[in-house]
């Protein structure tokens, strides 16, 4: 998407064919900053600081990783050890372990000095499929949002969503956020409602940059309100990302979604979710056994904005010494889930509308 | 409560007997500082720009406001003035419109000369009487935590709570924490959840600030958190304060209470509502009709706290000119609540629950 008018990706090989472009997503929206990746341990620790995040780019991300790892020594302890060192840099995204598994059958069985080439050939075909995973995930959530417009009034159709699962969360598009922008392009008035998404604001600093930037009204709230909006009738569907969906339909998102759930079937709001087929994770039926992960108590302590002298800091809101929880997501059960959209279509939140369009499941 | 090992109220008569200290909340928890209110006006800008805050505090500090337009100028017009100023500081807190009322009456009758002398009394009273319901609220609140203590196991009792309906809110004791106090002090283990309540952060700033300086276990939380914590079966009970109650139950409180009520019913988690019947309004059964406050959107956008040169000041968290809601509160219906701890005991959130409490209801 753009960014200034200029058109980026969200990660890119520089101009030397070799090193890895990414934006800088710790500074947003202050700064626009373009990162140089040259080693796995540059993309670890992207990953790992969140300089690259969301479910989809941190797939896209590892990817490279393994590139960078195999064209600095492509004998199998250096596949083997990126490999490991990439999958432990966040554990609840189900996409970086699908991705490092592709990356690994890939390059496995080739010589080692055919693994390099071949490994950054992977890696730029699986950005290329992401962007058109999300591009119809698009297309799929258009055709939700332009029914739920067929019944409604002239005035724009509200939207809203929750934490970054747009274009800066994959390699273009968004997942979340690709019906959004395709119904804005198609001149379908919409407005999102952007959740804050606290403890790290990913929605005040990612989401409602990104739409503003392209150009869609929307208006940014504390998590806490959406539940009061759905209640006054001011939205009219609820879409979020998801960083792992189970084989069953339960949806495991960013910690705030499960609560945005039960609101909108309070409301009798229709929530969905846009689920890339490489967040389903076909193995696992029970999401409670989804790794939930807990992230520095600093998070929620300190919050991180543009101070007075234009200066990136951080603020503490508590006292010192306060204890904090920092759970990074959660589970919504499917049963609170409308319809998940999906690259190939919109189904059922279970096991059997998964099944239906993807009747290979994770084989 | 204690502040460094010193008892203070919230709100007091100065040395000299009419000027009135209140402590300073914008400030805390980074600095613990007095101020002193001498006209109507200071206690209008105080209530305004929540130097206090809390409906019962706003009760308190709008009874001395007229005490003091009254030590100005006892006449008639300078009476109506101070209340009408007065009521409009804040629009949703019911104990505002209480206390003036209460004010009004006290003094209308009598001589000009008789006035402020009356009226000081009168607010005096007043403070007198909200500590003692909330130390009522406190014992019937506490035979709750017995209730859920008796059924569980030695692991201290986790109670849930949202922004600061702690002493800090009232004159003394608090009302959703009055309970917390008791069991604390009674020995029954407590450890309590703050939800940090987004925007103002009143949960961080006020809530872990004065539970800290009594020595009460708690463990911060972003707002969103709350229903991941239920979901896991880390919260007993949920405890929130109220700004207004209507006469069949229906709650309005800090935006994010109805999301915290939805999530404990979806997870068998008992809420409660703690309030003093001053928070009941006995004219409205429909909550619809009870105004909603809007705040400025820069409340939202700009994040308040200490920054590392030790200067309390703000980030602004999203790109500049975004747009952004921020309505101060929402409404719980009443089939959400478990029940509302009242100065005379606990009732069911319904106009029987309360008029079998409160026979003479508002009159």
């Amino acid at each position: 998407m753009k960014v200034g008018g200029v058109p980026y990706r969200t990660i890119f090989l520089d101009e030397d064919g070799w090193g890895v472009r990414v934006i800088d997503q710790t500074v947003l929206p202050h700064r626009f900053q373009l990162l140089r990746l040259e080693s796995v341990d540059d993309v670890v620790r992207a990953i790992r600081t969140m300089v690259v995040r969301g479910a989809p780019l941190i797939g896209a991300a590892a990817a490279y990783g393994v590139a960078l790892a195999l064209r600095a020594d492509p004998c199998d302890a250096s596949l083997k050890g990126a490999v490991e060192r990439l999958a432990g840099a966040r554990p609840t995204a189900v996409n970086l372990r699908w991705a490092l598994n592709r990356m690994s059958e890939v390059v496995r069985e080739l010589s080692p000095e055919r693994r390099a080439d071949a490994a950054y050939r992977a890696a730029a075909a699986l950005c290329d499929e992401d962007a058109e995973l999300n591009r119809a995930i698009g297309d799929h959530g258009l055709e939700v949002l332009r029914e739920l417009r067929a019944g409604a009034a002239a005035s724009p159709l509200n939207v809203l969503t929750h934490c970054n699962a747009g274009w800066l969360a994959t390699v273009d598009w968004g997942t979340a956020t690709a019906p959004m922008y395709r119904a804005h392009d198609e001149g379908l008035r919409v407005h999102v409602w952007v959740d804050e998404t606290r403890p790290r604001l990913q929605g005040a600093a990612l989401t409602a940059w990104e739409l503003g930037q392209h150009g869609l009204p929307h208006t940014l709230i504390p998590d806490s309100a959406a539940a009061h909006l759905m209640s006054r009738g001011d939205v009219d569907v609820v879409i979020v990302g998801t960083d792992r969906t189970t084989a069953s339909g339960d949806v495991t998102n960013k910690i705030g979604t499960y609560p945005l759930a039960l609101a909108a079937a309070d409301n009798a709001v229709p929530f969905y979710v846009a689920v890339p087929s490489p967040s389903i994770d076909w193995e696992i039926e029970d999401a409670s056994l989804i790794p939930i992960e807990e992230r520095d108590a600093a998070e929620v302590i300190s919050v991180r904005g543009l101070g007075p002298d234009d200066t990136v800091g951080a603020v503490r809101i508590a006292p010192e010494q306060t204890r904090a929880a920092n759970y990074g997501f959660d589970v919504t059960p499917r049963h609170l889930v409308t319809g998940l959209i999906t690259e190939r279509g919109v189904c059922d939140a279970s096991a059997e509308g998964l099944r239906r369009l993807f009747p290979e499941g994770g084989s």
